[in-house]
């Protein structure tokens, strides 16, 4: 295997942290053979070397001298605080220091650190926000999914480029199927910007498949869904308020029909298979030039471990090598056409 | 209860037509007290007349002397053929001779039949489409569903009016609460279409509570929740599937858990829980110059005749007038601000 890998992991952030964070990273050290950095405040570090010690396994540690405190908005909040956990995590990879890192913080801060302190790749304006987004559809990603609101038609060609390279990537797929994501099936239906994007498509060289409706979203009829980002925000946070809604709703339902253990599985599984950020588990960042992945909040130290794992996937795939070449083909054909 | 009111029922649009619709109606005439007309083909009324001397109640045909074939784009063929049985039914309503009618046929074919014979609102471009969208949130409408897709930011106040009167009438909420779907709760989020929007329905004189999140929908947030005909058709179709999707797992999830019966009862009232369609029934087109009720494709005799009340209530409630006064109010006050 070479070298062994090292993630940084941002101990500050997430429903439970440091804890949880730390038990994740030890775990992942042990299974996955990578070193870790821990970032953290001095109090936080002080606490973990113990769960690491348990793992019998040295871990690196590197102190951040700020704190996002609650009631912060965390986007502005990193910006204000370079020393914030997140962003010295994130210059350890700008640095060559670490191959990658890991956070459970907040989508946001994640972004601005990333942006900040890693960069993103030449020609993005902004990292892109995209990922499975439904466990009943498990080979399709969608983006935007907020990060971008309102957009340029031609963006939603990078986006179509950066999921195929993640479907392609992390699930396998070797010639995934773009869709657009557009209220009707046929070509010249929709708003301005799906029209002329719906020609860009075409002309991508991506396995553009054409128009998708909302209906085909939790059929999984493409594997890379493409949207403005005010679109997918949208519907991903639908999606998950939905999934808690009715899994709540389930479970009344069927309180009395059911004993609780069998109950308690169906709902959550439910939940599962809608809630977005569940589904997601954690992956890379989109359009950032360097390995930066996102773990969902309410990650455990399983979900910190399995984000781990995908940053290491997409370290040793080369991933974000691999959306640069991409994206510069499609950014060189822009220009040569003088579609900019 | 004065003059009784007579309602024209096109038996030819729908899964099930003519056979439930014929019943759906016969059903009406006998519970409600209205006045049926039906039309349609000479041999769809033909078969008609023995379900209606069941109820022992006497009932008016007018024929429609062109057909919809199955195959046809059911929006153009209707602009095709003016005497197809919705626009028959249409016209009906414009010349007095109906109160209201009623169809189970295309959408799209029963606003261009609206459209044509019995006319918008003034200010009004289209019909509007929306409704309650989610047996989770039954006190929420949400529109533009799809029949207005690229709309200026004061498109946006114009459903806004729309949906409170319709809140108010059929829901009996005094004063309902209008929300913006965006991506964020602040004012100042979104695009720039939402971003006018807030400052225009922040002074429409409407009860207008600020910006909701996609996660406020099944929460019922609001009453009446507004967007663009985009985003809120992608929204419906994608809950629709969704509705499916998840009650076809449900059931195979549960098959050896509980009989059978069970079961069944479970996973359709999840699917209504979910299914825009079957939760909205089916109700009035609002924007339109008379009441004109789509009943859902898939309707059998009883949702035909819960529309048939449905469009009663409208007509006895004066929603159409109600609407215009409402519009108009807006309107002028658009004017005076010179905003449009």
């Amino acid at each position: 295997m070479g070298k062994k890998l090292k993630i940084a992991v941002d101990i500050m952030g997430g429903d439970f942290a440091p804890d949880e964070i730390v038990k994740g990273a030890a775990q992942a050290a042990k299974d996955l053979g990578v070193d870790i950095i821990l970032v953290g405040t001095k109090s936080a570090l002080e606490k973990s070397v113990a769960t690491f010690s348990t793992v019998r396994l040295p871990v690196q540690q590197v102190e951040a001298t700020e704190m996002i405190k609650d009631g912060e908005e965390p986007a502005f909040a990193v910006m204000r605080k370079p020393n914030s956990s997140v962003a010295v995590a994130a210059r350890l990879v700008k640095s060559g220091d670490a191959d990658a890192m890991v956070s459970a913080g907040s989508t946001g801060a994640c972004m601005v650190a990333a942006f900040q302190h890693v960069g993103v790749l030449s020609g993005i304006e902004r990292p892109m926000a995209g990922g499975a987004f439904l466990g009943l559809a498990p080979k399709t990603v969608v983006l935007d999914l907020g990060a971008n609101v309102g957009c340029q038609p031609y963006h939603l060609v990078d986006f179509a480029v950066a999921g195929t390279v993640f479907v392609r990537t992390f699930m396998g797929v070797e010639n995934p199927t773009v869709g657009l994501l557009n209220v009707g099936a046929e070509e010249g239906k929709g708003n301005p910007q799906a029209k002329e994007a719906f020609g860009l498509l075409k002309n991508s060289g991506l396995n553009f498949i054409g128009n998708v409706e909302g209906t085909d979203i939790p059929l999984g009829k493409a594997n890379v869904i493409v949207c403005d980002g005010f679109v997918g925000n949208i519907l991903v946070k639908f999606c998950e308020s939905l999934g808690k809604s009715v899994s709540n709703w389930l479970g009344r339902e069927l309180k009395d029909k059911m004993n609780r253990e069998d109950l308690e599985k169906v709902t959550s599984k439910l939940y599962g298979l809608l809630s977005p950020g569940v589904a997601m588990g954690g992956g890379p960042m989109w359009g950032v030039d360097g390995v930066v992945a996102i773990a969902h909040g309410s990650s455990r130290a399983p979900q910190i471990a399995g984000t781990i794992k995908q940053a290491k996937i997409a370290v040793e795939s080369g991933f974000v090598g691999q959306l640069k070449a991409e994206l510069k083909k499609v950014q060189d054909k822009r220009e040569s056409a003088g579609t900019q």
